[in-house]
């Protein structure tokens, strides 16, 4: 009856930039430490929006919330848990959960997620490129089929100064995936 | 060394109610955003009681919360962001995390489980029966062992008059699963 | 193009202790629920520090929240729903999901991980030695290669009275794992 897992263990990239453009009033800083310094107690709810790697399509959403573990002064920063989805329209979404430097690239896990993503596991690498406006991600996914075309492809290198183009910002139809999240 | 993944990729199906009966003071809708509309910020921690499809047995409890991504007024509802686990007595339980949204169906990913749910992944469909009293789920499960009878069978067809038995309501010992979580 | 999953399915079993040495502001109590007893509603962030199971290495911090599901006032404690993650410096993390209770052992799931855990899945036995000081961990972990050395090893076994050696204490270099998560 039980037959070998037959999820393949191949590793698909996936590039994608999570760009805070201030109209979805996030993040929320929740400073329920009631301390002056971020501190524990401390809750982040977010939501961005999220573009293919190549910047020319939007994809979706980010949704979820960061814990607040320690304000890090000799880092000049903090370092959060982060436990939050990203969503890509039809295509479904991919949970992650792990640790968020402001100061530092991280790996986070994918923890799950749905659709063209449903069985994934594998990890996400995030780097920052303007706090905490732009972030590049480099998904590194397995146990699933082969991904969409049009999920894959180069992506335009991170740099402060990337932007999406005008129509994936506007998400012009063939510059936003089937049903982009919003 | 490395042995090839014993795992079964066999899906599962299994259906259970997640029934607030309000009598766990669930939810508790946290206006943490401070403004009249829910908005980001606002955190929303559940439980609720968790029966077999079939409404026979009561299985446990749900616990967890739901970070509200935003209101979406054109569609008279919200999104949330849920981060939650299903509870079933000694079987064990299965974390999920993914979209929940008022207005429609989803899929959240399975992330990971315990007890006969160890080693779990797949998804799990959430249909809104009676928002926010009674919701049908359809798990799809793999990565385990064959599940034990007592989970599986067919369910009630979701509709906004289903109601658990008396005897599952009242968790007798022949409708309820062996220390049911409570 | 789909090749088998090549991820192991062995069991490794790892042992950590996660100690509250009362010099990271941890846990945060946060009332939300506004009620004198602890109920549904109240959150708790939380950070502590984490120790080999021998006791003489430090490997890093635990990091995330507890959501507080209910007051169990026959068993003298608490249930919460966890959602954190352990850090082990240079190797990587683990991230963990399910019930924590203050009067009980309990299983968690694994959910995902980084670094040398990327891929993992599999649960964790948290047992309760000195609440809410101290907690021993034995990890069941899936889908791995073989982890290095010095994560592997007899633990100490638990009791109210362990300690990390003073050394480990300090995180002196030879008993600290490189760049240990602080």
């Amino acid at each position: 009856q039980t037959s070998s897992d037959s999820r393949s263990s191949k590793v698909q990239e996936m590039y994608v930039y999570e760009i805070n453009e201030r109209d979805r009033g996030s993040p929320v800083y929740l400073r329920l430490s009631q301390k002056e310094v971020n501190s524990l107690g401390d809750l982040v709810p977010l939501t961005n929006k999220v573009y293919h790697g190549n910047l020319e399509k939007r994809l979706g959403i980010t949704a979820g919330i960061c814990v607040l573990v320690q304000h890090v002064p000799e880092r000049g920063g903090d370092r959060y848990e982060a436990i939050y989805s990203f969503y890509f329209g039809d295509y479904g979404h991919i949970s992650v959960q792990g640790p968020y430097l402001t100061y530092e690239d991280t790996y986070l896990a994918v923890t799950g997620g749905s659709g063209v993503f449903a069985g994934v596991y594998g990890t996400v690498k995030l780097q920052q490129i303007v706090y905490p406006f732009k972030i590049f991600y480099t998904f590194y996914l397995q146990g699933i089929p082969d991904l969409p075309r049009e999920l894959l492809g180069k992506p335009v290198p991170p740099s402060p100064t990337v932007e999406p183009t005008p129509a994936a910002k506007a998400a012009e139809p063939h510059a936003a995936v089937k049903n982009f999240t919003n």
